[in-house]
């Protein structure tokens, strides 16, 4: 783990957090998010904290498990991570889908927030 | 298209360049990096306008088409654009693929230059 570079240790650190919560108590999430943070979902698009952690606490499952298939973190000319995850999930009694997410991540303050979300499920019909 | 936010209308027109470029004549993509650019393809990492224009141009395929399924297109705190861009290929005579790539675009000097991207088959096994 410390022989990768800071930004896969921390992009790394994050998507584990990150689907950590979103799969055991996703009214949580919030604390990752700021005022100005984006978040587009199958092609909706929400801005902010409150409007971020609505959408994801008002999606119509109970349950959901994501696995992780791969995940790719880079450093950016501000100084900060992009990540891409790509994966499966599986929702209360539904068939496992693909899916692909993007994180941007910035440090404010000492603390790494997600500034930019996309989020699309690998349908292509 | 003029009523779409400013950040649509950029990703969408790059997005559009990018896959003309890759599927006529892959040595034109140089003008679209810098070299702090990053590319990570299929989990390997290139730094530099050379080195990844040398990736690109030396994958194993004759001809490749692309067919974009969704764009997503976000605006940056820092000013860039994030796209993520789900997608099939087909290259030379194999079966068609999906694909998942990412952008984050950084405007210098007046134009928009690609610093950091990320390409994933939609492999799950």
């Amino acid at each position: 783990m410390d022989d990768k570079p800071i930004w896969e240790q921390i992009g790394s650190s994050f998507i584990h957090h990150y689907y950590q919560l979103f799969d055991t108590d996703r009214t949580q999430l919030g604390a990752i998010y700021i005022d100005a943070s984006c978040l587009t979902w199958e092609g909706q698009q929400f801005q902010g904290k409150a409007a971020i952690v609505e959408k994801l606490t008002s999606l119509p499952f109970q349950k959901i498990r994501h696995s992780i298939t791969s995940q790719d973190h880079q450093p950016t000319p501000d100084s900060c991570i992009l990540t891409m995850v790509v994966g499966q999930l599986k929702a209360d009694d539904d068939q496992v889908l693909g899916f692909h997410q993007t994180f941007l991540l910035k440090n404010l303050q000492g603390a790494w927030v997600c500034t930019n979300e996309v989020f699309r499920l690998s349908l292509h019909n």
